[in-house]
């Protein structure tokens, strides 16, 4: 069986579609017996309305699409439940793209979603994003966007963040309040604002608790993975001063705990480690790993709402004034950090 | 600034709607100085044809709707991966939803899609989904739809699947080999076909083996969580006999991992553990946990793949045969079993 369409409904009753079309619509020029008769076909084919149609007519899609770096990511899975969850509240359905980090990606990604007239656009950066002429074209076209997580300042737009540099300033500052005296630092490449803020935060937590910055100490991971950071632990091993490691992210820094108890080094009595964002894993690994809680289900939720006003916005020719949420983050202290005196 | 339309670039040039748009398609009773004209103001503005409205006419959407029970699970985020790329390779998007498990959410979000339109729609089960008129209906009205990973044998559609049983019985096998001889299972609630498989398989194992099957020693979860894991640990435990444990999922299997270590016993060499699914957590446990490899990601493109067939035998009124293709497994041998004899 085919789907049942207006046009069927309108053969079946030997009328026409119009006639069908404002029985639906309960309009007062048609009688009450002609509705009945379409009610009763309506019911018996399970017609749906085309609401692709009704919503082209009122120059809306009722969809929205979502960029974000990695699909398979605690995090960014995190965020694309609260997206989900927050537009179905509202009606709206969410498109997903992935734009595994690549700014030609994230560009096609765009072009493809505003091609299908998309209502909003929610976007965290690549990291390989480094021009951002794409971007300003959509704010200048009009397009409501809003950028969480991976974002840039420069734009005129919603944002939604956690303040990366406190956040790691706070986690650096654990480990100094615990007796490290040496730390040591595992990032990514220097590109995302994320990346720059959490490099910033450890070396503000040093400055501030009069422990001298020493970059030879500061490890970075181009593929930001599990074996690079065993890796990093078998280097910072080899340094027989480092006692703590703050790492910029919970993968590095699973993979650095593991490498270093694979090495013999007592966790935390020798070193501690700090890791960021808390995915699941971190309760899993032995010992469980200490790190900065990131939520990503709330950060998902609020960069929708964000979206939301400003497709309203848009809807009624309101001019907002853009602002930034920050989502709260907190430590969450496991076993691989000493506790403070 | 708004979005350029076909009647902002005809008011510009002082010509009607539909001269614009022919222009735009070149055609033939259209002057090539009007073409030039048209153009040059197309690309000023940066003007894009509405897909929306193109894809209206001609009666598609190009987009597929997926349903997945949890969007934050390792082996369901590979899915969408599998399915977002697979789709836009063929010029459709996703959107994706999620039914947290549940009957009524699976129902809601299944009518959400239709309404909408998408062209095709891609679903695993909610372990809560007990009665299957919803699908029925969707077959009957002719929506092009796959069923992947939790299925129905009993729909006339295409379906993809791993061998559950097969590969459960693998893994079981695997600890009979290096010489369990008292293997638990761990379990969920028997509603899906995939836990149903997978008990089944490590029953035909023992059986195999010679060795009786005790019901005293499978465990239920009700939550299937890493706590749970932990306290299903602390029974196995109190059981002098158990040697090996076969868990259905690596969630609860790396609770029972840790839950096991804690309480003092030596892993492999006292109790063998083997999960199912291989998530990325797997790896980062200690010892790290051997498990069944699953790949959403090869499950999420060939579901797609079914699902374009589907799309465009419906389109050229052709009727298929409905085939069920089976993703293969393979057992992933890392230190949480003892190697074979």
């Amino acid at each position: 069986m085919s789907k049942p369409t207006l046009k069927k409904i309108a053969e079946r009753l030997n009328l026409s579609v119009g006639t069908v079309s404002k029985a639906i619509k309960d309009y007062p020029d048609i009688s009450d017996k002609t509705k009945e008769k379409v009610k009763a076909v309506v019911e018996e084919l399970s017609y749906k309305p085309n609401k692709f149609a009704q919503n082209l007519r009122n120059q809306e899609s009722k969809i929205i699409g979502l960029i974000i770096p990695q699909i398979v990511h605690h995090f960014f899975s995190n965020i694309v439940l609260g997206v989900t969850e927050a537009a179905e509240k509202k009606g709206y359905l969410v498109i997903v793209l992935e734009s595994t980090e690549s700014y030609e990606t994230e560009m096609k990604h765009l072009d493809l979603l505003i091609e299908r007239h998309v209502d909003g656009l929610l976007l965290s950066l690549a990291d390989n994003t480094i021009k951002y002429n794409h971007i300003t074209e959509i704010i200048d076209q009009g397009v409501p966007i809003v950028l969480y997580d991976k974002i840039s300042k420069s734009f005129d737009c919603h944002k939604v963040v956690i303040d990366d540099k406190k956040a790691a300033y706070n986690a650096t500052k654990y480990l100094i309040d615990s007796g490290c005296k040496k730390i040591a630092h595992v990032r990514g490449p220097l590109k995302p604002q994320t990346t720059v803020d959490r490099f910033l935060g450890y070396k503000d937590a040093l400055k501030d608790h009069h422990i001298s910055f020493d970059k030879s100490i500061v490890f970075e991971s181009e593929k930001i993975s599990f074996d690079d950071g065993k890796e990093i632990a078998h280097r910072i091993k080899k340094n027989k001063n480092i006692d703590g490691v703050f790492a910029f992210t919970d993968l590095l820094a699973s993979g650095i705990l593991i490498g270093l108890v694979q090495e013999g080094v007592k966790i935390p009595e020798e070193i501690s480690v700090m890791g960021f964002s808390n995915w699941r894993l971190t309760k899993m690994t032995s010992p469980s790993l200490s790190t900065v809680n990131q939520c990503g289900y709330e950060m998902g939720q609020k960069a929708f709402e964000l979206l939301y006003e400003e497709i309203i916005a848009k809807k009624t020719n309101t001019k907002l004034k853009h602002k930034t949420i920050e989502i709260p983050t907190e430590l969450v202290i496991r076993n691989s950090t000493k506790k403070p005196a």
